[in-house]
């Protein structure tokens, strides 16, 4: 098990009155994450409605802002118990076979228009073996072409637009990965964290996006762009692409300022908490 | 109260073992309408699967089909009763009251890329008075500018392509309908069902889609393309948009004949059961 | 040398008063391909008057059609002398000695949005030797990847798109061939002919599209889509990209039939004449 | 009679060897803007190529600069002489009298989509005279709809992109004015030059990009940023789209700096060298 302490401070600046935060920043509640301490502060004298979401455990935090600044913060203390596979023990559910609920994420969504990727799917990947291994396969595949590069994709950018362009942030190496393979007609998902375990000259620690994928009836763990640790992935919001799991949805006019973000693995050994390590096993936190 | 009779016939010719189909060819079973009698017919001595979908009522059949001919006939008998409302009595729901299973329709999807459309948005419909009317001339604005052209667009045209183009079917009508509410954090969904009361000009009964908007804590029902009679409408799928409520989703080679729809209404005036007309109040058949 | 007849025939059927036509059916006069002999026919008593483009040798018939049935024959008797090089001996041209009037084939076009696949092109085909070799890299990458699906595209087809969905005819593979080259600073430009040498079971004869890449000063020709036999390619329209070439540009509303073509080569040994063969040669009929 | 001393400075730092620039940033010469008096002065010792284009009077200097820092000067004193007309006595061209050279600037280019935009074009302007009149109702539908806003696009962004997302640079509102004339067969251009006239609230002098269009055989000038004093306007680069007219291409690794440019009118009453002022006359400098 791992145990993770995560600090998140938001800052904005509110111009207008009126103005209406959705803000999905509070650790998911499920049956593999559990939430053992928490608080959330905000610097406004303001009502905070929190609401969750039963498929997918994402928690919400709704509130009007008033005018000027606002700082909200949220420190969580949480347990992540992992299920560990062999990668090659792993195979995909056939089509006949996947769950009700999972069936939406073989579809295309806003950023992830895998109907247009059956062909190029087809050709790169129809040929391996059904499982873990191909997925892994289409991981690396994105990982071999897109490059790391801050500042060239924003919030109109889709999996298209990264295939062409070969370029893009954690965001829109997931959002690939999830387009192709949903082609393949493998369940996938967007899964939004902190980037725990990313490499310090990529910038200051910030929130992360990464892959669940459907096989052999669980969500499987991927992160195409390789910049975090999974085993220390602490999951917010679930959905079928960004455009469901901003960790802010803002609606009026409000300057931002960066996040601040801090996350650290507590290690006990005599409690059984490991320090997240790269594994070659595979990951997952969540079963249907 | 209206009721429905409705007779569906599907025809595929499978050309290779293991095709899988998930049709969604069910009328939904809903609090404001009920399914009171129904019939599925398949030629094959295959196994089907029923499933649906608590949140939106959608029915699915799932079968896998052997290579030859597959029949699919489906038929039911369906009472709708419509809330009515008064136009000018029915305002928005502001994002800060939106129930949070209604918030997921304010986000963009595969067909509806309300993100990019916020200027556009604003600049047409900014100044309107928040309500019902303000939603009706956004339908007026797609029917006015795009032109109800068969064949014009495929399953990869978007809302983007239909603004732009300004040709379409009932689908392309209604992506942008829902692109535009999204624009202005109007919930909006995608509805599909027969066309009912469409002008046999425009060639032989199809399946239908058209639109609901989240008004005064109800789904609202518009249909942009102008071709159906609202009131004769009955719901099969609810989604986001297109990409989650195909009739059919095949995954394997198939050739498919035109499907064959029949959509009568059942007067009975002693019932209560009335004739389905074009109506200038509100009409709704969900409410949350 | 080859000669070729040529035998077109246009028939349209013009709806409207006021239609213009303008048509670029004629093979184009350069150094290396000689109209011995020609005739158009138009089955209206109207004007038409011919014009040319001295840069590229194009030309065109401009023709105001009246309303009712319109039949245009064009014949040509056609010499070509083909450039012939060995592949491994033709270097590209650094972007330092380009002629000023071939580096407008640089720069992106309305089809070939060579802007958006720098990352792209320099990851598959930078390492490659900078020469006739690695355009031919090029062809093969884009034969091995889109495959010949008539009904896949349309007027609006883009060199984005055929990379995406990987299918289409000849002209879309034309235009990611020519995208691709300019992504690497390769200059690349787009020729319209007759599709000489076409497998029957593809459909009857046609227009064809194909690609000339500016090395060692002077312009090699490609076949992309590998339906033609490149030595039997009779030259109408050189451009950017189909914008420029249109065999048919109509201002009007008008019904179009398939256009019927025939392309034969006319062999006589003792006169030098020889039989159009697939040569691993590369081949150039235009110098700068 | 205008006459505009122009004052350019490039800054780049040149990272790696074997750098090529190809610089349009030479006032073109054409008979209704001459260069009286012109120096380029480049910092490193290297040799530098000029080449024009005789059908636009483009000025190109080629240069393969060395790493390190490279300072590029331009200076010019230029006379244009405006051709005035009044707006109602100028019509379209019809297609059937469009010269030859101008045909090419009805058809769709890489950032002027026009063959997408059709029934929108005839939608809005299709029932407007034919003259200049319609076209300045083009630029007032772009000037109206299009906010002026630094860093909302790339140099990526099309006309589509800007009629979708209503944000843009001068650039892009020459680009969409530009798409809707082509789709209404009348053709249009791109001209680059300074912003000589802007407001300094948007920012230091800067290129500035304009549009041509071609009404009663001469190429009228329209502003549609209306950002620039269109009188004030020295023509550099004649093309297409910005695909055609960039002022720096560089081939190669470069860091580069703001470019600084200084545009000022000289006026000497008794030499008939007059203010640039608003004008609501139409203004051109060329007749084919």
């Amino acid at each position: 098990m791992v145990r993770m302490q995560l600090d998140l401070a938001l800052s904005y600046d509110v111009v207008a009155p009126g103005c209406d935060l959705i803000l999905n920043i509070h650790a998911a509640q499920t049956p593999c994450q559990r939430v053992q301490e928490e608080q959330l502060s905000i610097s406004q004298a303001i009502a905070c409605e929190m609401f969750g979401d039963q498929l997918t455990g994402n928690r919400y935090a709704r509130l009007r802002a008033e005018p000027g600044p606002l700082q909200i913060n949220y420190s969580a203390l949480i347990d992540i118990q992992h299920h560990v596979a062999a990668p090659e023990s792993i195979g995909e559910v056939p089509v006949s076979r996947l769950p009700a609920r999972v069936l939406h994420f073989i579809y295309p969504s806003r950023y992830c228009q895998s109907d247009r990727l059956l062909n190029l799917a087809i050709r790169e990947f129809g040929h391996l073996w059904q499982g873990y291994g191909r997925v892994l396969a289409i991981q690396n595949w994105v990982r071999e072409r897109v490059k790391f590069t801050p500042n060239t994709s924003n919030s109109h950018t889709s999996a298209i637009d990264t295939l062409i362009e070969q370029v893009g942030v954690c965001r829109d190496f997931a959002h690939l990965m999830i387009a192709l393979c949903r082609a393949l007609s493998i369940p996938a998902r967007f899964v939004t964290g902190t980037d725990y375990g990313a490499d310090p000259r990529l910038g200051p620690p910030d929130f992360h996006a990464y892959v669940e994928v459907f096989l052999d009836f669980r969500w499987y763990l991927f992160d195409p762009s390789g910049t975090a640790l999974p085993m220390g992935l602490v999951r917010m919001g679930t959905g079928r692409d960004a455009a469901d799991v901003a960790f802010a949805t803002i609606f009026g006019s409000v300057n931002s300022l960066a996040p601040k973000i801090l996350t650290q693995a507590i290690v006990d050994q005599t409690a059984g908490l490991v320090m997240p390590y790269h594994s070659s096993s595979a990951l997952s936190t969540d079963e249907v």
